[in-house]
């Protein structure tokens, strides 16, 4: 077999075998085939597609090409949430104790942030003491003993996807459905998990611009994820404003935290519950979403939610009163409240302005090796439909450079729309898949 | 300027800027541009395509990554005969002095073989003494005192399409029109020319299969050509049979030099006159085909053409009695008679398993770094029409070694196909561009 001979294949449109793809994975993450071979196909697959059963073979190969978790000897039904990134998206942060609360085994590894896009495991660490890498018996202990652990992934997690993720950033072949999917699912699936699900989210704020491009990407990874022996469900939400009234690490961790206390926002709480009933009647832990939603309301209401939460963070060497004492987390220098401009309904609040505004403050990275300000970003954000007079709070900038708050008052005053009445009101969940 | 911009932007069918080219043949020549961008591009071009300006483009940004001759001071109007690549195809050694002795310079710049196809470079260099690998103030010298040379190309001759070459040929990218336009234009065009006739071959042995897809790419050879100011025409011609009846390089040198002293055999000698008056009606050194064709007989008659041919080879440093006295050229030491097993006409000579015979013999390259034996082939090839009688030769093989003579004869065997009536002629020349 020859790399060229299936780079052609591809070129032509023809399926690739499961050993053509095998053997293109495990040459490349070997070193034995090329960056430059590995782009064309790329290319190649970017323009000519590949079959579901292709995507399901680049996924396990790219899976196999390093570590997968061993979660039998958890009793626990092992379930995660993976969501495609979006602007203020702290749910896996509440979700996980939830779900351990519910009965569920959470062994989430997650990701940084780029772009406009947050990361899980930036807003953990902006818990003082909080570690992320955790060797994998360390992270499968906490899992056993508490029914969560958020980890980042270490270098023996699917480093081929590792590998082709950097080649896709600078060959143009990101935005492919197939590439996309093996990416996601290779790593979620190495987690050993029986229930997965997926957040697929559409609008100025994420990946998939429009509802239809979120749900071809949700159909290829929930087809992937059942070809794989996973129990895979997709939900499409919206990204147009972004989720709850806080963007930048600390501040989400705040979020997450009131969520847990009964005390969040509608729409990230609501999120919460709406991800946290699909998986536990996913794995039959609940009879219906109701029940679902009763236990996971209850947990939150006894404490036991924010206390799971609390001993997973101890168990990670971050302080759990932290998450008690907001006081002990990191705070930013100045704080700006952004005033409206005039009285009316809030029309719009742009996403993706709010996102490169909260990169710009520092919250977020431009390249993947940039550090982050865990105190900076946004709270007291405005949703759309609410009623605001003039002169009324949009959001409260938190600043730790001048300069840079300038600028990203500049891009914020642009991203807030106003209308004589409330627009229709879009749901948050679009489709359930 | 981003790579993976340009890279984008091709990759979504949008026609690419003269900037935007320049940008990445330069950056890719000085290495600034990894491989792996140039693969994903190239993918995308053969996926894709260009438009008849961007080839132009690409064409010319690949020809000034290195030297462009300065052919001004050479006073006769300066042409050139680029063909596709054949089964032997040694037109070029007779053409260059024939037309040298119609009164134009052909600054020849020539390639080895590789594959089944042979190299003009590797027969003369079967020539005892025979240099290629001139410096360009030598090579120019003997164009301007003689009217032709045939030399190697340097590594300044074009560099961004001997990488890109090298990265094609392992990316699944060799066939697209527009990079094997500009591949063989932006060397082609380095030479300075005002006149290029371009041999766009067709069938079993030849690079395009089809005589639509070699239409094709002569349609974009001599626009291409046009667009930078050169008077390009191309023929189609047939490569369903080898050419003369000779295969290998010594073998062709033979042949090549029996066409200059008019005793070649016919399909190759009219193929080199009908060449020479295309070039010389083109160069307006003859007012229409028939004188042309008169003035290059008279050439060949009065023993000009082989002295053309003796000068050149001696000013190469090359043995010119070699192609006088056949013994000074080198030998194999095995011949062996190839029979026909039945009596009647030769329906067809498969050139594609004549050339991957001659490969096995030695007389051609599987890669790049491959040697080649200058002695072995084939001669007496027999042609399609001719009567055949049980027992007669279709061919004599030469060889150096039993074993790979043994496998080259399993294979020519079946190169051969009999008919009880003589097909229909297939014109040399099927179309003029």
């Amino acid at each position: 077999m020859m790399p060229q001979w299936i780079i052609e294949k591809k070129r032509d449109g023809r399926e690739l075998s499961a050993s053509e793809i095998e053997f293109f994975v495990a040459g490349f993450t070997r070193g034995e085939i090329p960056d430059y071979q590995m782009a064309a196909l790329a290319m190649a697959i970017y323009l000519r597609g590949m079959t579901p059963d292709e995507t399901a073979l680049l996924t396990g190969a790219m899976m196999r090409s390093g570590d997968v978790l061993d979660t039998a000897a958890i009793p626990r039904p092992k379930a995660d949430k993976h969501s495609t990134g979006g602007i203020g998206d702290k749910i896996s942060l509440p979700l996980a104790p939830l779900l351990a609360c519910g009965g569920l085994a959470v062994p989430m590894i997650s990701g940084r942030g780029l772009g406009i896009t947050g990361g899980t495991l930036d807003k953990l660490e902006a818990i003082p003491g909080y570690r992320t890498n955790l060797s994998e018996r360390e992270f499968l202990g906490i899992v056993a003993d508490l029914g969560c652990s958020i980890v980042g992934q270490t270098d023996r997690l699917a480093p081929a996807d590792r590998k082709l993720y950097a080649l896709r950033d600078v060959t143009a072949t990101v935005p492919s459905i197939p590439l996309i999917t093996a990416s996601i699912m290779s790593k979620k699936l190495a987690e050993g998990l029986d229930h997965l699900l997926l957040d697929v989210k559409f609008g100025a704020g994420a990946f998939m611009r429009t509802r239809d491009d979120a749900r071809r990407l949700a159909e290829s990874l929930t087809r992937v994820g059942r070809a794989m022996g996973v129990n895979a469900r997709a939900l499409l939400t919206d990204m147009n404003q972004p989720l709850g009234r806080a963007v930048g690490n600390a501040l989400e961790v705040v979020e997450a935290a009131e969520i847990l206390y009964g005390r969040g926002p509608a729409d990230t709480t609501e999120l919460t519950l709406a991800f946290g009933a699909e998986l536990l009647t996913m794995a039959r832990l609940a009879p219906d979403a109701a029940a679902a939603r009763r236990a996971l309301r209850a947990a939150i209401e006894s404490g036991a939610a924010i206390a799971k939460f609390q001993e997973m963070i101890r168990r990670h060497g971050g302080d759990p009163e932290a998450v008690a004492d907001y006081n002990r987390l990191p705070a930013a220098a100045i704080r700006l409240p952004l005033t409206a401009p005039c009285a009316g309904f809030v029309a719009g609040v742009d996403a993706e302005r709010i996102g490169r505004a909260c990169v710009l403050l520092g919250a977020g990275r431009k390249r993947t090796d940039d550090a982050v300000d865990p105190a900076v970003g946004l709270t007291e954000l405005v949703k759309v439909g609410e009623r605001v007079e003039k002169g009324g709070t949009l959001a409260v900038a938190h600043a730790n450079d001048r300069n840079r708050l300038e600028e990203a008052r500049r891009l914020l005053v642009e991203a807030f729309a106003f209308a004589d009445a409330p627009p229709a009101p879009a749901p948050l969940i679009a489709e359930r898949m």
